[in-house]
């Protein structure tokens, strides 16, 4: 028996040329569909409390973890920092629970999402996230991996742990795209 | 008629004469029937994701929300910073959720907690936290006002929300000292 492997012209053509996405300033409406920016800004709701020496910018995030035993957890990721371009060739999301990065110094980092369309990602958009500034992405939305920009980078996240931690796996889904994307300001 | 008041010495006494709390470096055992220590230390427990980019130290504290419909939220508290020695006056405690503390840039904060006596903090400890290092008390753990050191701090706060908000009075315990503590190094 002989196999014989074909090559489609079109795949190599694919393969050849990456789409470019122009990373954007990010801003509470063009991130609206994907999470919430987490800053202490003036038009977060905010008070005074602990007799006027603590200002509590409140309730900027909700975190989710759905499933029964299901635990909001904190951890702390340690990013490398990526140059740019950068090549985007995978995305992820997570079905049963938010996903909060907030970064543990003022730094700069890129969240790259992406629309779902029956199932995988969309077009990505790449936003710039500046000094002051984390995240929640919501239950089920695709994003990139972490991304900081200027130095290896502590952030705190707040995400979901299964029942005993062995549901993972079913908490993490990925799609790697066939032709990657380059990122690029 | 003729109202008297009688002034107990005692009292007086007691106003006049602080006692006095030496703050000590914080470490895990010390801090254990109080709350998690949140930090990337060589201790945790880490392993490498996101392609090797990545490391992630896990589960470092779990956010309780206790009640139907309660969630955890995240914040951002803006503190400002206090002077040594200070007067501990009050402490307070949340019983239906747990209350995370992280500072946003590396700094210096105390962390000031008690053991419950009967419903009342027994006698306070202060703990100093370094950069670096964050904190999340457990539920019902007597606690007090957050207290940078160096200078105005944002804090990433995760702790409780009601079913509307609502029932944040509830989930609020003060205590105030009848003598206050004086805090120093």
């Amino acid at each position: 028996m002989t196999i014989v492997k074909t090559t489609n012209a079109l795949d190599l053509l694919k393969g050849a040329i990456l789409q470019t996405i122009h990373i954007e300033p990010v801003n509470r409406r063009s991130f609206a569909s994907f999470g919430d920016i987490i800053q202490a800004s003036p038009e977060a709701k905010s008070f005074p409390i602990n007799q006027g020496n603590t200002r509590r910018f409140h309730d900027l995030a909700t975190a989710i973890a759905l499933g029964e035993n299901a635990r909001s957890i904190i951890s702390i990721f340690r990013g490398r920092p990526f140059s740019l371009p950068l090549t985007l060739k995978m995305m992820e999301r997570h079905p049963f629970g938010s996903q909060a990065f907030i970064p543990l110094r003022p730094v700069r980092f890129l969240s790259i999402v992406a629309p779902d369309v029956d199932g995988s990602p969309g077009t990505p958009q790449a936003f710039l996230f500046g000094p002051g500034q984390g995240l929640n992405y919501f239950v089920n939305v695709w994003h990139g991996v972490l991304t900081p920009l200027d130095e290896e980078t502590d952030f705190l996240v707040v995400d979901r742990d299964g029942a005993s931690g062995s549901d993972a796996d079913e908490n993490l889904q990925t799609f790697d795209f066939e032709t990657p994307y380059e990122v690029q300001m």
